[in-house]
């Protein structure tokens, strides 16, 4: 077994993740969280809210996931947002064109080659259907939009789709957004939740799915003034595969820090810069094993049309590397769209330091003469003259003036367009904000974390697997046992567990079976400390003969440590704030 | 304004919700929940979370949104989730034709009448179309089915549905999450998420929308077995609202404990009773108005098919009741449905104190009697004999025994049958549990919430609107602001913000504007304190002169309380604890 079918067989018997509605065949592409999964998945999102967020002074919205059309011919998905598709004629199958191509010969990121050349491809290496390996040779290949498609309200003249990325509903809010920040850039909006993609081959586990959680800030920037808070993540070190590294013949990855990768102008744009330091401590911090973690560089070819620098967080898992983020510098396209579609006001007004005094060229054509001349034109010879004297006032110096309406040409005495310049005072201007983004998919990150958190050791001879997860991600932190359930001891550790859990500790119960076998099953999901209630804990019980306990009551339970296994003996007074001490790492096992 | 009015102005302008998509004309039952409604929304969804499934020791689950057609094919949502439609055949316009029959009639409930009846009802009292006026007499009533419908995958062979409620992605995993219950009844399986239901005609704000989150708690029991932990709510004080009550000319609102309504035999289930006691403290909490409540029973009509008994928990605004939890005892309906169409097991296996002695009657049919008798009819009579056996084992007590198979009959010696009875031990049975299932709406708890909270008073002869939500549940906890941003006032509460943010509260910063203004700003979030940095709190800074501050440094700061606007100095130092303790109750502002 690899490393991610390994992971998977866990993650399924322990409860972390599994195909959803497997009773009924399941749909590929759609996973059901169990309860250390939806668990762990709420921890990385809490500790996401936390850093972009919260500590960083955002608002976090929540749109609908259901958006009516007019939103998607706007950013571009309606007609854009497609991958290439082949069917078999044979069997009726239908797969990825690009993937088909990449899987078959040495090309890579064949998605950004045009469709006529892959089905050429296609028929030169004779790919055959990776279903029932009939020839593809003469197959078209189509594009498919991944956009889940429905209808809102009855009939079909209103078709709704599940947003494919929370940016846009952020976006499309801006100007009721903007309000809220009181129209002061910059200011962040983030978002986290659902978003659906109906991927033709759904592959690798939680990797290529069909819906899924993103986690997205959405940082409004003026691009003339507003500059990131570099200095404070300047020394962090960021291993960095570059496009020029990807593109030489000895290229690999860099190790540079957020300083030097600026200056060395490796990254181009500072906002850039600073949220790859930023977010590299956060994924240590999740538990992201960082020598199995690059930063790569968009190449020219595969940057998307809005962005003008991109660099993916990329995590290794089975070789393969894996995008876990991404971080654009998306310009102001979104919203330039979205102004343009809709017609609302996407901008915030600048007010100026100074009021400025500029030089405004107006004219206010005389109709009365535009009228009788050109008649039905009249009015577009109007608009015309208007927008000349705004692009190149000099044409109105001489004593006639010619514009061109519909490919035919007007001209007009100066005179009858009242040309003038006006000295006209301005407080500031409308700019369209600058937007950067990066962009987390939680599935990938679950599935990330989870793959670098596997260990196996041996433990008493027997093997072990555990997964060395940060305690402030594990999804249960305390596992409490009482030694048998007897004679009062699971009463005792009952009562125990409710107390942590008051506490504010993610506790599980277990009495049943070997202390080994519950050790075992805390250490497959993660749980970093265990509590044990045994004789010594609470008193043995007087026997038949009424003779005192021969075991006397200490009031202590035995602690054991997840990665070690080693155990200590700690009073029962005062436990919550003993684990909470050894989570937040202000104690060390070891001091105890 | 009636409330729900002045409480949208209030959402949009302040950033609790607002139609989504505005700039494109929006799509009905679609809202945005901006940064004060997410941040309120997420502090219910904790507050639920931490009472329903941390405390009740129950696990929670995230299931997609997106299932495919067989999960509802049984659950019956394919079928039966259907809403009365009428089209205008003037305008066009789409109707809930049970909606317009009560709103112009005197009948209650006219979802629960047969679409002839409710066409009948129409023409009879000519009710014209909402939208033209036109008569809506001759047009036909007919099922609209709610679910929002896509197709997964290329073209149309998969169909997917959007799911109408988080339940069923629950139910349809039991087989998995039963066995991470150790297959040990009872337990509890929890999910916060969204559900979608394509309403007609979307309405009143939050209260009926497309898109919405549910919280959802599937407690699978074994009925024979399992009883609630009454005891631990028997007097909590129950506001219902009975069917008999309802039924009745004089009936009313009656208050009644957990214990006595269930000895009273007003409610039947004590797992249903259990749940509405637990509730009832829980909406306390979250701060709905406990005047403005009642549980409601279904009424006999009513009810959905697979409940017994169901309560509803309504809350008042504007004088009409709106549905905020149900509470049904499902029995084993859900459980039952997915496992005859999907053939998998949803049993549980459930063990016997001692094993038990049983007698089974068994054939073993001689085939090579009944294939030259009957030929190819030959295995499905061995069938029947087999059925008949366990049904009438006194049938074989005569020398021949008669099965019918396709309407036909053939008689078999009893020889040749092999019929014998046999002793078994076993040492328990497979049951298939039953469900209790409380059922949250999200958005309308935060609608009621908000509502509820909604207070206007005058301050220094100016109307204030503030809303009174507990601390717990308030967006910002705090308010920080320099009173004016000069002298270093702005960075010092910029710094003390900061802090605040990192020990945990959520907090606004706002230097912007007379402080009284920013005052109702927090005042309209409900925003419990505010903080303001003043000259006596880092010292009056020097003057040109080189004397020295005239204003000392005091190391304190105003503490502002929301309800009372009543003011008080406090040390900086231990601020963030103050809070704490403000906020969790253990402090009265009083005794500061």
């Amino acid at each position: 077994m690899n490393e991610g079918e390994r992971l998977t067989e866990l993650a399924k018997r322990r409860g972390f993740y599994f195909p959803a509605a497997g009773a009924y065949g399941g749909a590929a592409g759609f996973w059901t969280y169990g309860p250390q999964g939806a668990a762990l998945k709420d921890n990385i999102e809490d500790a996401w809210r936390d850093r972009f967020v919260v500590q960083a002074g955002h608002q976090e919205i929540s749109a609908p996931d259901v958006m009516p059309e007019p939103v998607f011919e706007a950013s571009g998905h309606l007609d854009g947002f497609d991958d290439m598709i082949i069917e078999c004629g044979e069997c009726g199958a239908t797969h990825r064109a690009d993937h088909i191509v990449e899987d078959n010969t040495d090309i890579e990121e064949a998605e950004s080659l045009p469709n006529e050349e892959v089905m050429d491809i296609i028929a030169e290496h004779d790919i055959p259907c990776p279903s029932c390996q009939a020839s593809l040779a003469d197959e078209p290949v189509d594009n498919f939009n991944l956009m889940f498609e429905t209808n809102i309200g009855p009939g079909t003249s209103s078709p709704g789709y599940l947003r494919p990325e929370t940016a846009q509903g952020i976006f499309v809010e801006f100007p009721q957004l903007s309000e809220y920040a009181r129209n002061q850039l910059p200011f962040g909006v983030a978002q986290i939740g659902k978003a659906y993609r109906n991927e033709i081959s759904p592959r690798k586990s939680l990797v290529r799915v069909r819906e899924f959680t993103q986690a997205e800030l959405e940082h409004f920037v003026d691009p003339e003034e507003d500059e990131p808070p570099l200095e404070s993540v300047a020394d962090v070190t960021l291993p960095l595969y570059s496009g020029e590294s990807q593109q030489a013949d000895d290229g690999g990855v860099e190790h540079l820090t957020v300083r030097d990768a600026v200056d060395g102008g490796v990254i181009t744009s500072d906002w850039v810069a600073y949220y790859l330091g930023v977010a590299r401590d956060w994924y240590e911090r999740i538990g992201i094993d960082m020598e199995r973690f690059r930063f790569r560089q968009h190449l020219p070819g595969e940057l998307a049309h809005y962005a003008s620098d991109c660099w993916d967080a990329e995590a290794e898992i089975d070789g393969d590397w894996i995008e876990i983020t991404g971080f654009a510098y998306r310009g102001d396209y979104d919203l330039q769209k979205h102004a343009e579609y809709s017609g609302d006001d996407y901008t915030v007004f600048k007010q100026y330091d100074e009021p400025v005094t500029v030089e405004r060229p107006t004219v206010d054509p005389d109709m009365s003469y535009l009228g009788p001349e050109f008649g039905g034109d009249a009015g577009a010879v109007a608009d015309a003259l208007e927008a000349l004297a705004e692009r190149e006032p000099d044409a109105f110096e001489g004593d006639d003036v010619t514009v061109e309406v519909d490919g035919e040409a007007y001209t007009v005495p100066v005179e009858a367009t009242n040309f003038s310049v006006e000295e006209m005072t301005e407080n500031g201007e409308h700019i369209t904000p600058h937007v950067v983004e990066p962009s987390f998919g939680v599935g990938r990150l679950i599935y990330t974390v989870l793959a670098h958190a596997y260990r196996a050791d041996e433990v008493d001879g027997e093997e072990r697997t555990y997964l060395e997860l940060p305690a402030e991600q594990a999804p249960t932190t305390v596992g409490v046992f009482p030694l048998m359930d007897r004679d009062g001891l699971g009463e005792y550790a009952g009562e125990l567990a409710e107390g942590l859990r008051r506490a504010g500790h993610s506790v599980t119960y277990d009495d049943s079976g070997a202390i080994g076998r519950r050790y075992r099953r805390q250490d497959e999901i993660g749980t970093p400390y265990c509590v044990t209630v045994d004789y010594e804990s609470i008193g043995e019980p007087a026997d038949g003969d009424g003779e005192s306990a021969t075991d006397p009551r200490t009031d202590t339970v035995t602690l054991r440590e997840r990665d070690t296994t080693a155990q200590k003996r700690v009073p029962i007074d005062g436990l919550a704030e003993t684990l909470d001490g050894l989570i937040d790492g202000d104690i060390a096992f070891d001091d105890l």
